[in-house]
């Protein structure tokens, strides 16, 4: 484990950035708003950067990187920024043999299914993912006042595509693992736990203002399994990020059954997709957190007028929250207009808080 | 709208027959059993029946629709055939223009989405589906006392095929037509729920002892919206076959915020996914139905030991409903080995009702 060293710049500078204030349960002088995948497929100018460019090494090169996160910021507006990066590149970058195929996602060379697998997976350094620290880096520099989230994906997400070998719509051979090795399953997600939470503490020494747990495929367990299986690691990410000082955002899709455990896990803040109003959701994360969400991605294929009354709405909603960090329910889909980004983060800023 | 004439045989031939049972609220003799796509890719025999043969062309063929139906019940032991089908055979059958791909799904030849083309749209003539009523006649011979369940996919999961042009993850277009054209949605809707009812008051006519409308995908929609856009039509679809005297079980997948809303829409029983126990399903569904469900696919993928110990807990869930047909929270996955299936309908029986 990396010791946290003191990031490049005070992070005071920021504290009263809506999203920060927003983040620890304060009342921000306007309704900050940023989307998941912000920067990505959506955005002509990223298209025209990434042309050529694979993934991975999209991810691994500092420059390219701040690029691609800075993109959204300045053509719509947002009230942070959220590092470009895949739930696989700590993997890729501690050696594990994954690559991410365009149109089908990370395929892993070599699945992790047994005691002798997992004992090979290699340990992740920091050094090894220094390409995206001195992104921090460079980011921190060129965003002034708007803040940096880190990201990385959770312990289960990750084990899934090591046990399926690439993206599964069933994890039908994680789900399997899980119960019929229990022991190889908790030795795996132990190293996925480590590896994670020295890839977010790498981050938040590089500068990061807060950090994201993504743990996008949550939401195809049952409560009882979440807890029996995934939240004690997922705890453990979280618990290592205590003392650095800065909010923790836990997120999952579909995991309106899963908000209390997740929140239990040690998030400061609880990511919530569309499914349930955002007021139900802080009540089920325990009614003292702030909570993120909630638009559904689909809504921003509407017209303008529907796209109003959900902004309206779920405003309305999240002022009847311990705090609310507007986003959408899930990442921002490939075929959004991105016009129509910019128009909802202006009708954001319109709400009252 | 076909007047329903009377099936072929009596259905008090099978008032005991355990699914009918537990089906009605009352308690069977022993635990019935039966799994979502029982008739499939899980099984040699269905795999060496399809060879060469296409989807579409397999449901609109009486003979090997037969044969389909009662492979699952002949090697298994389930305690209900379900009608081999797909959910877009009525729009085929109707004649809209829609194909199954192989590793795509269906594909629709031009997508549904304005007021012209919802008015083109053709209306389900039951003699359009002679071939699935003269499966379902084939099958009443065959099947002796085991029960057969009609299929019909439900109006939102129609629609969404329809408008999309295929298979769909975030049914944007779907979504958007839906808030953006209320008045082209609700024709659309109501034109499917239409075609629905006869495709399912034709099967019983024919005589099938139980109907299940699908809604595969309701599952994306919060409760707010599948109130307002899906279940009036869903409800006037059951509420037509309210006369039938077969029961109506209703499901989709990833539906716990939705289950007081799709019992209130009319179903006589429940289908509910893995997600949540079996009892809280039962009690936000208004305490007084029976359900169905609900071991998570996957679980068929671990070992014994593992299987047995959800089936146990499953069976134990459903003793405190008011009625339980034991199934699979979503359909047989196709790599699920067929010996564990039928193990698994011998555990089920194994277990106290």
């Amino acid at each position: 484990m990396t010791t946290l060293t003191a990031p490049s710049r005070s992070r005071r500078d920021l504290a009263g950035a809506p999203f920060l204030v927003a983040a620890r349960g304060g009342r921000p002088e306007r309704l900050p708003v940023w989307f998941m995948r912000q920067a990505g497929r959506s955005l002509p100018e990223y298209r025209a950067l990434r042309a050529g460019t694979g993934m991975l090494q999209s991810c691994l090169d500092p420059e390219l990187t701040c690029e691609i996160t800075l993109q959204p910021v300045r053509r719509h507006g947002v009230d942070a920024a959220i590092l470009f990066s895949d739930i696989v590149v700590p993997l890729y970058a501690a050696g594990v043999g994954v690559d991410i195929v365009a149109g089908t996602g990370p395929v892993v060379a070599e699945p992790v299914r047994t005691a002798a697998d997992v004992a090979r997976l290699p340990e992740l350094h920091p050094e090894q993912v220094a390409p995206v620290t001195e992104a921090v880096g460079l980011l921190i520099n060129a965003l002034g006042s708007t803040p940096l989230i880190g990201f990385a994906g959770a312990p289960f997400t990750l084990a899934s595509y090591l046990i399926e070998g690439g993206p599964s719509r069933n994890h039908e051979r994680t789900k399997a693992l899980m119960r019929s090795a229990p022991d190889v399953w908790h030795a795996l997600l132990g190293r996925l736990a480590t590896l994670t939470s020295t890839f977010l503490r790498a981050q938040v020494a590089a500068g990061v203002d807060a950090v994201q747990l993504f743990d996008s495929w949550a939401g195809a367990l049952s409560e009882r399994d979440y807890r029996t299986y995934v939240a004690p690691h997922s705890a453990r990410v979280l618990a290592d990020l205590a003392d650095a000082g800065v909010p923790r955002i836990h997120f999952g899709v579909g995991t309106g059954e899963l908000l209390g455990a997740m929140a239990e896990a040690g998030a400061d803040v609880i990511g919530v997709d569309w499914r349930i109003p955002l007021d139900d959701a802080a009540r089920r994360a325990g009614g003292t957190r702030p909570v993120q969400g909630n638009l559904d991605p689909a809504v921003l294929f509407a017209d303008p007028a529907s796209i109003e009354a959900e902004v309206v709405r779920i405003a309305a909603e999240g002022r009847r929250t311990p705090g609310h960090v507007f986003n959408l329910g899930h990442g921002v889909l490939p075929d959004t207009d991105p016009d129509v980004i910019t128009r909802t983060v202006e009708l954001v800023h319109a709400q009252p808080v």
